[in-house]
């Protein structure tokens, strides 16, 4: 028969934290610690098996739980002496969700079950009677808004109960009231659950059947479908739900709970980092409704229990080899952890921390680099800061904690629904009191969050680390108004919608939108402004890339167009240039009139003039690129997009009289030619190579330029090397006659030149035809360069331009489970990429096949480049090291989530 | 070594009917006929091999050549007891061109070769002066012409020499010159060599020589060159040599020359069916410049030749089992065939010829059906005739020979050029004197061919019959005036523009445009307005579709909205309807109004009104459908346009004013709406299954109505067979979703109507996407329709709205060898059917297949789909019989051209 329920305690347990699948990562750890001598309350946990059956069975449990559940609580009672439902000595439990990937304050927790008018009574005269009330009104509270879902059109009532209660009596904080108030609270709120036909149950067991249901319903209440979806955690996974005995910070002076990380999670700083509270349960720090102490204080409050926290912290790291995130609780003097599990951490802190974990032996270099998200950690280390220069003029207007490193400036918006709305416009600092669950699309649609309320690990300093955003809570000068939407502090008022700049690093807020400047990274590398030595954070990322670049496969190069894009490419470590668009080429001020004039010229000597004049000026581009990354393959796309971009559209009637003017056509014969060009859909129009094939002389200009600056530089002593691509080939009779006339201007030009040149001529891969008959193509192309855009477009049918009217909704109802533009279609568009690869190199061996859309700097995309077999990717400068660090992953074979 | 010339003649040859690859079709059909004893003159083939290496070796001849070209004339001169350049008695041949498939005129020819100015005067001694003269002034011509190239702006210059020279001596026609004065026309001719600096070569070998080059360079002339792409024969076939010894038409009166066919071209009737002229080279007929005799005259004028003449067709048939198209001389009262080949013929003497020659007992079922081009000839059985009554209404302006059946009207066109223009507007009659291999792209572009010259076997006779356009030759009434434009007959003068109209099978002008109708089959079997009995071309029709449906594997079905064109398909033979479009049901003039609400109310009860109404209507097309294929499948595809196209165009001012009017929203709300659906490349955008995700209730509405309306019928004991077809799907979950939603629609309105409905959801495959994840399609889909227009769209990335911006210059550059919207491009569309087809049968192996787009009614696709194993095809209904013919034909395996 299956086992539904795993018990942990006395040293011992069940579960182990490699069940997390099973057991929810809290359940599973929880365990785990149990094993190791950690001091845990005791508990047991209720498998995600039971939350699965419990969805496809209409809300039944399985056969045999009721049973198990029984025994566990059995358990409890033999560890603990106490009896469930005892009116003397009651044992009281906690029950909790826990999934098996985390979803902090997603799902739902009830504190104190156990309790009734008859056992608070018992607790009043063992313990303390304000103490008793206290824990009694909070469990009628939790059960009412989470089992019964009690919640009127002005929130939670209980809360409401009790600040009215607080103005009657004249108290300004919770521990105003005494045990008196607190019976008279408890009254209240149970005349509410009356109001509405209710009774708040005195059964332990009908609480306990309450709890479980309502945590298992909680798996999918909006906001965690919502955080499942944008952290892709499957549906189907469940929770677990884990009873526990109660140990109560609120129990006394000597008692009080935290939340600490091995590390500091947004630095890496190797030290106990963290914040608590005494006198308090755990839910008052991680709802950032008091804002909590430093850690270090505990030191002095309560020596002997920081001591005993600084060797759980030991030894958590190194029986879990990384750094964790905990929650404790200490009751009457006595240390009992919670929680322990995997911290979440910024890139900056991801980055330190694996470093120097492999500097202190803790783990490998691999794992150091499989450790590292490339695409949100990696990269935050190239986000800007602020420029320390404007930053001194910029007027501080308040300073709060710094939780989430970086720079940001942004318009200020009070709602989550107005951030998301804002943001489409421009970037958005989200300003709240605190943050919660709730919040969190907001939060993914700004730039930076600043709350006043909260500490480091308050909802949205965790969020904001976890996601990469810049992050400044527990502000507490702010004095933010919802109604009137402003927020004001040290005399300055801001309003909705105004600029303001926060500063992750050092917890500033700043008036204004203070100019930002490259990061250290990039002040040592690119813009040379900074020592390595200076840039401690330069020296932890010169080291992973090192470590990365030793152990991938791929190859990395860079889609840049110009010199300058070109020395960035370098110093970010590409090793060539995987697509230089030569639009700009035309489209700059100073030539898209000779671009026009041999679009509209009757003449063919004034169309090849214009032509010539192109040439010279592009002889002149290709040089600079290929100088820049002399010795390294270039890869030159010709001309791709349609003729009609270069003239004015229809309406532009302005435009239209005057380029009529200037190349002395009438401007019905203009409006003609416009028209002639004009396109039902552009996309799968006449362009790339169709152009090639029916406009030859413009290709031909273009091979000419880029041989004739090949020419040059190898006179000058350098070893340029151009591969010439052809772009949107569909069928291998386009290559075969763009690679004759390439080859034919190469051997011209080189026999004017008297020079030899290395080059290429290769396509681009962005058809559906080209892929599927890639042996064909392959016999005239050297090299094959994905062009993943035009090639997801074409697989899916979707207009790159239009698709944002549905895909929103494909995504969220999960028709797709990504958005197939940012992260490659591995079953669709990666099978053309694979049939391509193999169909390529059938024909010729040594076929270079590489990927040059935007999909080649995103690190799923990346891993799937690995597997198939490509030679390298191509990406912007700036996504170079998130592809390297990707590409060491992929080789080093990490499943990605 | 290999052997480059093979001989023919005295009762045996070196050659046979079976290497027409290597000694083309002329040159391997002399070859056997000289082995199964049919006169020829003696000759020989220089192969197609020659020509290859020719091209391939800048113009040189393969090593040995010389030799063997030296020992054939040596065979020749010993079968016919002649020297070559004897002055005497001298060998003169014919050197001719020879392809593996017919080119006819498209090539050069020279006669007569092996005079010089001693030979002529040998000849001229021994047969007589006229003679000897007149073959020496066309040798010289013809050389001049044809090696030499000389042309000047003012057209031939011998031809002009010739006139000039008989108007001088006030000679009506050729035969009024004596033979003194064709030597003087010699030496003019010769004077127009020296002019050019040139001279007429004496030495026969120099002459020999000049002409093989000049015929093996007529291969990339350019009307050759068109003749190749407009036919699909490679340019690399190349054409064989052919020198042959003369025999002479114009040796005197008893002495002629002929073509003619075995059996009628035009109807099929099983006589022989020819013209000759007396005196005469074979030229003077083809060319259509003398207007000949008609063949059963040859009886009375010499009935011996005329009966041997039987004789050869009566061979000739039973030899090769087809209608043969034969050339013949006669030299002095003796009998020689010069060519014969398998007969170009017109769709209804295909037929004819094909089932009558079954019922001959000369050839199978199996070859008369794989003999049949279903798509020129089977279909030009259905094409319309003129209306006996409105032609009584027409004035007969003239008659002339009806050389190519069916009725055509349309606007006079002179010359080819304005042929071409002209038909885009609408169809055109091409009127010409003559017609000449110049002018087959002003015939393809036309409608019908009328003639003022030439017999039934003239150029235009022969072109117009092969490609199936209606023709009327040889209308010596008609005065054409090229330079006026204009054409008069019995005193009617039309001009350039001027409707007119041909009978084809009557050969009657008549002027105007005479009304169609219906031709004999569509008038049995839809229009019932003719019996079977009374209808002979139906009953040939009808013969040959039964031996087609009999041996077919492929299925047919009928793209049909409505009932009466779905009526029309079962008339024609469809066994189900593949494709309902629901399009229709929407822009009605009653329905549109109501679609425009639901897309505009803001109100969803609004917009729940309209799609109700929308329903109600849409129930009664399903019934009326689905009552006429009772008992047959019917695909039913629900909406695919994007929405945009229900509304007006942004542009649409008025209609904008009007509907914002009539719906009361404002103009600024409908344009915003309007603007909100606008899409850069509606192909790729927001339609098909993307509405059905996004905009369900349509779909709903669309399934409700179809289920409702089959459970109707089956109440009325009907037995419907509805599938409901998903379009655009390009992600398994997107048909699971439609699936779903569709078996729910089915259930409740099966519970609401207490019926059981037979009935299947599948989808269109037509997104790439699709056809490579058919695996995981088929597990939701339970049929698959290839949908191969958009299919080739995305393949190709070809939009088809735009494609005809280059598509042209592809096919005459060769980059594609079709348009792929025409005929299915099996390499890369069809390798997407391929992989899912069986992808989707691995899933799911009772899957249906099929394929719905236009490539459905055409051959070459229906081979394809048979060959990858699809379960049948669906085309418009007037394709049917093309389709059954071509599903025929695949699975008797026949090897397409």
């Amino acid at each position: 028969m299956a086992k539904y329920v795993y018990r942990f305690g006395g040293g011992t347990a069940e579960g182990s934290a490699a069940m997390k699948e099973l057991l929810g990562g809290k359940g599973a750890n929880l365990a785990e610690m149990a094993r190791i001598g950690i001091p845990v309350p005791p508990g047991f946990t209720i498998t995600t098996e039971v939350c699965r059956h419990f969805y496809q069975n209409g809300g039944e449990y399985p056969e045999g739980l009721e049973a198990e559940v029984r025994a566990g609580i059995e358990f409890l009672e033999a560890q603990t002496g106490r009896k469930f439902g005892d009116p003397e000595n009651p044992l009281l439990v906690s029950v909790r969700s826990g999934a098996p990937m985390s979803m902090p304050g997603m799902m739902d927790t009830i504190l104190n079950l156990g309790l009734n008018d008859e056992s608070v009574e018992g607790i009043a005269r063992k313990i303390a009677p304000r103490f008793a009330y206290d824990s009694y009104r909070r469990l009628i509270a939790m059960y009412g808004n989470v089992v019964l879902g009690f919640k009127d059109d002005r929130g939670d009532p209980f809360d409401r109960l009790m600040q009215e209660f607080k103005k009657e009596k004249g108290a300004e904080t919770d521990l105003d009231l005494t045990a008196e108030d607190l019976k008279v609270l408890v009254e209240r709120f149970k005349a509410y659950y009356r109001e509405r036909g209710k009774e708040f149950p005195q059964d332990p067991w009908k609480q306990l059947w309450g709890a479980i249901g309502a945590v298992f319903q909680s798996w999918n209440n909006e906001r965690a479908k919502v955080y499942r979806r944008l952290n892709r955690i499957p549906d189907d996974m469940g929770t677990a739900v884990n009873v526990q005995t109660m140990v109560f910070g609120n129990l006394n002076e000597r008692s009080g709970t935290g939340v600490a990380f091995t590390r500091d999670p947004a630095t890496g700083e190797n030290v106990l980092y963290g914040e608590y509270l005494l006198a308090a349960q755990g839910e008052d720090v991680v709802a950032g409704i008091r804002t909590p102490k430093p850690i270090e204080e505990l030191e002095h409050e309560m020596p002997e229990v920081y001591s005993q926290l600084l060797e759980v912290r030991k030894k958590l790291e190194r029986h879990y080899r990384d750094m964790q995130d905990l929650e404790f609780t200490i009751e009457d003097g006595k240390l009992y952890l919670l929680q322990t599990r995997t911290g979440k951490r910024t890139g900056f802190a991801a980055v330190r921390i694996a470093v120097e974990m492999v500097r202190e032996g803790l783990i490998t270099v691999e794992e150091a680099i499989l450790r590292i998200d490339p695409a949100e950690q990696v990269y935050q280390l190239l986000q800007p800061i602020f420029d320390p220069e404007e930053k001194k003029r910029a007027r501080v207007i308040a300073k709060g904690l710094a939780a989430g490193p970086g720079a940001a400036t942004g318009r200020i918006a009070f709602f989550p629904d107005d951030a998301v709305r804002m943001a489409k416009e421009g970037p958005v600092i989200l300003v709240r009191e605190e943050t919660s669950p709730e919040d969190i699309e907001g939060m993914f649609a700004s730039t930076g969050v600043l709350t006043a309320r909260g500490g480091l690990t308050s909802h949205a300093a965790v969020v904001a680390r976890q996601v990469g955003k810049v992050a400044v809570v527990g502000c507490e000068e702010l004095e933010i108004d919802y109604e009137g939407r402003t927020v004001a502090a040290r005399g300055i008022t801001l309003r909705e919608g105004d600029w303001i700049s926060i500063d992750g690093f050092t917890g500033e807020v700043l008036e204004g939108r203070v100019p930002t400047m490259p990061s250290e990274v990039i002040q040592v590398l690119i813009e040379k402004t900074k020592a390595p030595d200076e840039a401690p954070i330069y020296r932890l990322f010169a080291e992973l890339m090192s470590w990365a670049d030793e152990r991938r496969r791929l190859g990395v190069r860079a889609n840049a167009d110009k010199p300058d894009q070109a020395e960035v490419a370098l110093a970010l470590g590409a090793e060539g240039i995987g697509l230089c668009r030569t639009e700009h080429m035309f489209f700059a001020e100073d030539r898209l009139p000779h671009m026009q004039k041999a679009l509209i010229a009757k003449d063919p000597t004034e169309r090849i003039e214009a032509l010539r004049k192109l040439s010279t000026m592009q002889v002149e581009d290709f040089e600079g690129l290929l100088e820049v990354m002399d010795g390294k393959p270039v890869i030159i796309r010709l001309l791709d997009p349609p003729l009609h971009e270069f003239l004015p559209k229809p309406e532009e009637e302005e435009k239209i009289q005057q380029i009529a003017a200037e190349f002395g056509v009438s401007v019905e014969e203009l409006r003609a030619r416009i028209e002639s060009l004009r396109e039902m859909n552009p996309m799968l129009g006449h362009r790339g190579v169709r152009l090639g094939i029916t406009h030859p002389d413009i290709y031909e200009m273009q091979a000419e330029a880029i041989f004739r600056a090949a020419c040059r530089l190898k006179k000058r002593g350098k070893n340029p090397y151009p591969k010439v691509m052809i772009p949107l080939v569909a069928h291998v009779n386009e290559m075969a006659r763009m690679r004759e006339m390439v080859d034919q201007v190469a051997k011209r030009v080189m026999e004017e030149e008297d020079v030899e040149l290395q080059y290429q001529v290769g396509t681009m891969i962005e058809i559906p035809r080209a892929a599927l008959t890639a042996d064909e193509v392959a016999r005239a192309a050297q090299f094959f360069s994905f062009g993943t855009n035009d090639l997801t477009q074409m697989t899916f049918g979707f207009s790159r331009d239009d698709v944002a009217k549905f895909i929103g909704e494909y995504i969220e109802k999960k028709i797709l489970p990504d958005d197939p533009f940012a992260t490659i279609d591995a079953r669709g568009v990666g099978e053309l990429v694979r049939i391509a690869t193999e169909r390529g190199k059938e024909t010729r061996p040594d076929l270079e096949v590489g990927i040059c859309g935007e999909h080649g700097g995103e690190s799923r995309s990346v891993h799937f480049c690995h597997e198939v077999g490509l030679d390298y990717v191509s990406c912007s400068p700036y996504r170079l090291p998130v592809a390297r660090l990707a590409a060491a992953q992929a080789a080093l074979k990490r499943i990605d989530k």
